[in-house]
């Protein structure tokens, strides 16, 4: 199949662009020391190929993208990297056969874990995103309470997402360098031989993580392209041009294929007046006509690959691969 | 099963509220005079309430949902309010053993309909919304050309969604008068005995349009709620709080289970701070404790609900039914 025989909208992936930035990240990070991110792809064929460069880890958001990691034969080291305390999904991860650690910043967290049988977990640190992660003085306590319930603490886990405030290098290593700080009080308490944390962003400026969750690496998108220049964008959605008016065109891929909290997407040489449900509109450089075929590059990858059921992976004008996006859901 | 039995992130719609919309318009625009849009839910389920309460037709906005209708046995009128020049799906509208009719605003589109078989259309009108629609005066035109070419021409359509910028209901009643007389032009030129237009908010506003294409108002969200106080917002994400520190707290509800173009969600006496990928982080007016249950809702439903598989129908505490949201995708 071409490319121009799909359906649309449809999420299409440069097949070797992705190639290139998988090669690219473990190289930098090889082996144990990136541990993908699945939630922004939440593809395991894309997985399998992660697997291939290498990275025996995963870490992931959702019981259900740890399930279907470890369904997939992925589950050498799976890591939730998020709080749960839902006793049937907790019990499943302890049940499914693969490696899994869970993060936990509470009491409530660790209780659970304990009482659903799960058997490693680290302990998440608040680093200055305001999300999940217990205060940094508080990390040895519940590791503690962890072990005295019999559960391995492997060590601790911080996500510093709030450095894509800073676009700019130099000011985005000082925000780094300031949460890994806090994270190195709690390690100091915690102790274990895992320290994850870490994005995209910062894969290439955090010394500190023994492991990186980088997830937007592998298919990018426009909004973290310019901090992480190593990685190209290889993920749009391909999208037919259904009307023409004097004023504006308007192509068939709409807020239902498109993660828009981090803007609106960007199409080559046009400029995006407004997106709808299904429609985007614009006002492209060069006349376009109906029929004719647009490249909408989504800003946030994440939340626009949750909408697709699947992902066409094409090498040129060819469809090599169609990959099920079997990682969506809880 | 109970709603506090139910896994979260999940979609919860209070039955009798949901059942309350749909009578409020049925009354206000029974059987035909409301052409019910079903992009709003996407579920075959809650399409069949609509049939229930004497809406024999429906709206829809992508060939799956049309499909997917025709399948249920809601296959009575059913309008693609859309432009498409996809010859295989164009053909599989044709021989779904509906009645469908589909929007064309061009040569491209009334050409493309007529080589896959499409028997009936209705041409669409740009009556002020920046997307689809031919100028007013094409419409006789493209009405002349679709029927030279074997088609019945219904009548028109035209989608006045740009009303939605004024809350207030005078200018928006206004904006609409303006947006009619630009389909009354292109009526006049066309013919047929379909004026098929409107929206949620402009449903007692709309006298010229023989039907009105509402979506929203079965289910509502905080965005189009004050525009039409008549129906109530009926569906909700039900989150778990899985992490409180003493700035915040934090659910497992986030930009996977929220479309978030109409702006954030809003949870109850909190006050929204970030929602990220799996995750809401909020400041609670009295503390909240991990494992609570938290409503959250969306700002714009249409995009929310593609996000999920199923919709838990409840009564009180007790979940009724679960639909599955089985319209999803294109």
């Amino acid at each position: 199949m071409k490319l121009g025989d799909l359906s649309t909208p449809a999420l299409v992936v440069d097949g070797p662009t992705l190639d290139a930035n998988l090669a690219t990240m473990a190289a930098a990070r090889p082996g144990t020391q990136c541990r993908p991110h699945v939630k922004a792809h939440k593809t395991t064929a894309l997985a399998h190929r992660q697997a291939a460069a290498g990275h025996p880890g995963f870490t992931a958001a959702t019981p259900r993208e740890v399930l279907g990691l470890a369904a997939a034969g992925l589950g050498t080291d799976l890591l939730l990297a998020n709080e749960t305390v839902d006793p049937h999904r907790l019990a499943a991860l302890a049940e499914c056969g693969a490696r899994v650690t869970v993060a936990v910043d509470s009491d409530a967290t660790v209780d659970a874990a304990a009482v659903a049988g799960i058997r490693e977990v680290l302990v998440d640190v608040d680093v200055g995103l305001p999300r999940c992660g217990c205060d940094p003085s508080d990390a040895g306590r519940l590791a503690d309470r962890a072990r005295a319930a019999g559960i391995t603490v492997r060590g601790v886990m911080g996500y510093e997402g709030q450095v894509t405030l800073f676009e700019e290098r130099a000011p985005r290593a000082e925000a780094v360098d300031q949460a890994m700080a806090l994270l190195a009080v709690a390690y100091d308490a915690v102790g274990g031989d895992v320290i994850s944390a870490g994005a995209t962003v910062s894969y290439d400026l955090n010394t500190f993580a023994t492991e990186i969750q980088a997830g937007s690496y592998a298919l990018m998108d426009t909004a973290f392209a310019p901090m992480a220049p190593a990685f190209t964008p290889a993920v749009w959605v391909e999208a037919t041009v259904i009307s023409v008016s004097s004023r504006w065109s308007v192509a068939d891929c709409g807020l239902k294929s498109l993660g828009m909290d981090h803007g609106p997407p960007t199409i080559e040489d046009a400029r995006v007046l407004v997106v709808s449900d299904e429609h985007v509109t614009f006002q492209p450089a060069t006349p376009v006509r109906v029929g004719d075929r647009v490249r909408v590059w989504p800003a946030h990858v994440d939340p626009t690959v949750a909408y697709h059921e699947r992902m066409e992976v094409i090498v040129g004008e060819d469809v090599v691969e169609s990959w099920p996006v079997d990682l969506r859901g809880w």
